[in-house]
């Protein structure tokens, strides 16, 4: 059974890991948002990527969300001393990523060969693709301070300022990484992860080709709000900022037409019935992963809310 | 009294430090040679700065001439991991430098005001310039791999290759760095320090005008040769391979009219009579410098010797 899950950075990286905790059962493929991507001190710089890829392969920092476990941070202090922007925090674990990755570009590699190379390095089994090997920036525009890239936004500004707009620059001319077209088209499973829908999601589903082949074969998206509120990043903010309040219900209809199901928390249990009205199919349970065997369960339950409700399901089609 | 010292990486850092020990008395410039600078990683890497800023700061890694003292290499065991080169060791402190380095060049500094800043932030008092803004490129022909980049040649291959033919590709195209003519002509004392002739020493002297300046000026080397051995790096091994015999009186030969005196170990004090006759002063003495007593002992008696006996010494003219 092929399952591509469409991720960004932590809630994405989790709901992956919680998938690749069913490997070999299922055949995995994530699908990552790479629009966050962004040059500083001459190194490519790929967070999400990265998060999904720590997450994976167990090196992960569980405390911060980003970098390394067990990390230093010489560079950085170093950098500091001489002056340099320490806004965005580098260990020196996280680093040897940056440089390698930087250097296999440099000498002709694509991203998604870096990736792949990266994976087997760090005995990741799932397959792991950049959403394009095409530069894509987000750019958020912001009441305060116009257009910024979305690195600046979100780390440097602390996501503090208002937004009024997204832009992906570079998407017209980026085209799909290498595998990308493959595993939607072969995906028994598409789940779109509780990852913001505005700046993870919405880059990946930009993607010349990848939202009308999402729109043939159908989604679940598992949603990042609960209770109004995400449990980390700036899309509740987001939603409430672009004049929507943020619920179950907003990212049904944020993806409306792509999604056959939504995964909600218990706690909005309330807006079962109205988005079940909608046509889309609804699991509510415990979607905060809390740990290791909180990503294996809500994996699981969405694999078995997939075998009882999807349509496309093979074989039977019970629907 | 402005003393001016060409310097290629640990002989002429220490060298240079001896020097900065006696201001200030004296106003000290040190003029680098960058032929080794090489880009790795996407990074700017200028071997000879670092040491010497490292030494001048106090900061440099006494066991093995290069990189930094207190340092930890958790980036490159990581790139290690990631299967990527590692010849070139770069420590997490050291990176620091490397990666600021080339974030303020990208953002369009120049390399002389990148490495004032940083001796600015590492409390340096000496004024350190790089002998060119503009990219040289040392390189090496050898009998085993034919042409080769410095570093290459230097680190990947321990000076291994028997060298034939040195080049500085970009030699032709590259001016002074700002103050480097200044420095010279300014000059009461212009060392050159007990560094690689061929490949330290030649990339200085040839950028445009250097040459000439220093031949108004005249010179004093620190001879790298002791017995026909250097303390460190290939220098009597390239010597021999380019069919000298290494010896305080080849570095006589190979400096030329550039020189009013050299500086001589006390055990190739057989060669002073031979050198004297050929109208260079000499100044036989303990060269090698063991820790910071002998820097700054040996820099005293190279002004001393100066005063002594140089030719352009003012007041007095005593020639």
């Amino acid at each position: 059974m092929n399952v591509t899950v469409l991720a960004g950075g932590v809630g994405g990286a989790k709901l992956a890991h919680g998938f690749a905790l069913c490997q070999p059962e299922i055949d995995l493929t994530v699908i990552v948002n790479t629009g966050d991507d962004f040059d500083h001190f001459g190194l490519k710089i790929c967070p999400d990527l990265d998060t999904v890829c720590y997450t994976l392969a167990g090196l992960a920092n569980p405390e911060t969300g980003w970098g390394r476990k067990d990390e230093t941070f010489e560079a950085m202090r170093q950098i500091g001393e001489l002056g340099g922007p320490i806004w965005f925090r580098l260990g020196d674990k996280d680093l040897a990523t940056h440089l390698e990755r930087t250097r296999r570009l440099k000498e002709g590699q694509r991203l998604t060969e870096v990736v792949a190379a990266f994976c087997r390095a760090w005995g990741i089994k799932a397959r792991v693709l950049p959403m394009s090997d095409d530069s894509v920036r987000t750019m958020v525009k912001t009441r305060e301070y116009g257009w910024m890239g979305f690195q600046e936004y979100f780390v440097r500004q602390a996501c503090a300022p208002t937004v009024e707009e997204f832009a992906f620059e570079g998407i017209d001319h980026a085209l799909p990484a290498d595998g990308v077209v493959e595993a939607l088209e072969s995906s028994h499973l598409i789940v779109i992860a509780p990852s913001n829908p505005w700046v993870s999601i919405q880059p990946i589903l930009s993607i010349k080709g990848v939202a009308s082949l999402i729109l043939s074969q159908k989604a679940v998206a598992v949603s990042p709000i609960i209770q109004g509120q995400t449990i980390k990043g700036p899309a509740a903010k987001m939603y409430r900022e672009m004049g929507i309040e943020p619920s179950p219900l907003a990212i049904v209809r944020h993806y409306g037409d792509l999604l056959w199901g939504i995964v909600i928390d218990e706690l909005d249990r309330n807006f079962e019935a109205m988005i079940v009205s909608s046509g889309i199919m609804t699991l509510s349970t415990q979607t905060i992963m809390r740990n290791e065997q909180d990503r294996f369960r809500l994996a699981k339950e969405i694999l078995a809310f997939y075998k009882d409700f999807n349509p496309n399901h093979q074989p039977g089609r019970e629907f």
